[in-house]
């Protein structure tokens, strides 16, 4: 079970803000964010959340083969190669934010080269293709879920961090994401999907109708089924990731859509997760949006990012730093001597 | 002399950019943030702008007297002493972005106590009322112009930065800089002129009027004769803090409104400045969007912010960072090995 934050410590969190030596409601969406904080710890954090890891769920998947990509199969391993070597834009951005990255392998095609920052929790080569068949067996999906809950005890057992920052690594995803959030919003798959990697008119065209028929197959369309019919490993695999973080209280800062995606499996599953939820970015990715408007989330940056890799996730964990040292280590007006407002 | 940036060093790096390990373009606004920092250094940065210095530039005015604050004008001296003393939000925020805060005393209405982090050049103890006379006399605008740059070459020699966040303290200054705005925009007063701190109504109608009435007593709108009329001695002293150091090719991170304010005193000396100017947030305040547009400036973050005091231009800094790791360290698909898209 993930607890609900409690009301009461938000109030008592927004209070304290609006005492510190600032005009009230000055610092935004920071106030926002150090109050979200607050409820997740119970009271006011114990620290600056400046342990932080940085967790790039991988996998490939079928639907791939069906040209809805700019990129072969094969980069999904190479890239994941990157994010372990530091060479990747991931590797930069953690570095920028003093963070370290691990890669959870759920679905890579190709068996992948031990590491020690590797969680290895394949559960597949790779998913079926969504446009001809459910993307992962219909009884292997809770499998796949529970390997995510695995993959963040792995994580926990090799790193100690305060904060989880999320992100998505597998050549085809975006499909699989749109799909995912066609079938839990009830959008259209032509308002969802959009152009990923950057495939042209006729990718598009065979994204919107790989969609569709996986959308055709859903009849009740609860997580299971969606995330059957659906997939991807690593996007399933995230969604246990989530649930095991909350329920430990653990901040959980999203990236872009996929992992927007895989936080509507989370929140249909177990609805508290969502207030463990900080939406780093707004995508470029259209169907972006419609899934953070269904979570009733805000993200903090808008940078016209569209990577994945957990990127903007990276960029979003300095402004938690600065959240947590605000409402911690701001005096108030009384405390530091200074004249109110109207005084 | 301020150098203009070289188009073809910015073109170079463009290059560079799109033979990263990533879609092109799927960093966004992060790419076009690396191209400017390579833009200014001349070619890749020879580091990581992990050295950072935040500078407060804090002086007090006439017009506060006026009754277009929430807050006494006593105000100002006492948040020095919280930056100087870590307490306030640019403390923080400073702490979570790894930078030294630096406050420069550019006409605090009192004197301060000598501080290692305080650079002192006080040019009058406040600004006249802009409503009623020009808060710096015309013919001491120069010897304010000149403080700042004094005052960066004493920053310079205190600190070691590769990158320079500017922010502002100042009870009243919103008058002044929606005043400096609306004189080099041609915007009339209530389009620029916001709530500033949080004032009613009424002093919203006093702030306008004092707007007006300063506007009113312009004829060439010149930059000396906007900074005589209004003021303050602290906008005047950004402007000059601008100019050296974009002759020393230091990326220059801009606050919000007043700084913006300083930065088109600064443009309209020295029109090359612009090319160093790295805009961190849209403030809430209304007149900060007009300013940004007047400068050609697109704002990296958008957090719903309006303190000053260098804050949003802090939770800037690790983008710089990340941006120039990006191209500084990311590999290539050539010398990664990962297969190109198209192929």
């Amino acid at each position: 079970m993930i607890a609900a934050t409690d009301p009461a410590v938000a109030a008592a969190a927004r209070e304290r803000i609006d005492q510190l030596t600032k005009p009230r409601g000055s610092l935004g969406r920071i106030e926002a964010l150090a109050v979200q904080l607050c409820a997740i710890a119970g009271g006011l954090p114990a620290h600056n959340f400046e342990r932080r890891a940085i967790l790039v769920a991988a996998g490939d998947h079928g639907v791939a083969a069906g040209g809805v990509s700019a990129y072969p199969p094969e980069v999904t391993a190479q890239m994941v190669g990157g994010f372990l070597a530091g060479t990747a834009a991931i590797g930069a951005f953690a570095r920028a934010v003093r963070a370290e990255v691990f890669v959870a392998n759920f679905g890579v095609r190709v068996p992948l080269a031990a590491h020690d920052r590797l969680i290895d929790v394949n559960v597949g080569l790779g998913t079926a293709n969504l446009a001809l068949e459910p993307a992962i067996a219909r009884d292997a999906v809770d499998a796949v879920l529970a390997a995510g809950e695995a993959a963040y005890a792995t994580l926990r057992a090799r790193a100690a961090f305060d904060v989880l920052a999320l992100g998505d690594m597998g050549i085809g995803n975006t499909t699989s994401a749109a799909a995912i959030v066609a079938a839990f919003t009830g959008s259209p798959a032509a308002s969802v999907a959009g152009r990923g990697t950057g495939i042209d008119d006729a990718g598009l065209a065979r994204k919107i109708a790989a969609i569709d028929a996986a959308l055709a197959r859903c009849s009740d369309f609860g997580w299971d089924e969606i995330a059957s019919e659906m997939g991807g490993f690593e996007i399933v695999g995230l969604a246990g990731v989530m649930l095991a973080a909350a329920r430990e209280r653990v901040p959980i800062v999203l990236d872009g859509f996929i992992v927007a995606a895989a936080a509507l499996i989370a929140a249909d599953i177990e609805p508290n997760v969502r207030d463990y939820f900080i939406a780093a970015h707004r995508s470029q990715e259209i169907g972006h949006a419609v899934a953070l408007e269904a979570l009733h989330l805000e993200p903090l940056l808008d940078l016209d990012l569209r990577l994945g890799e957990a990127s903007g996730a990276a960029l979003a964990l300095p402004l938690v730093e600065a959240a947590a040292r605000m409402v911690r280590e701001m005096k108030t007006f009384a405390e530091a001597g200074v004249a109110t407002e109207g005084t």
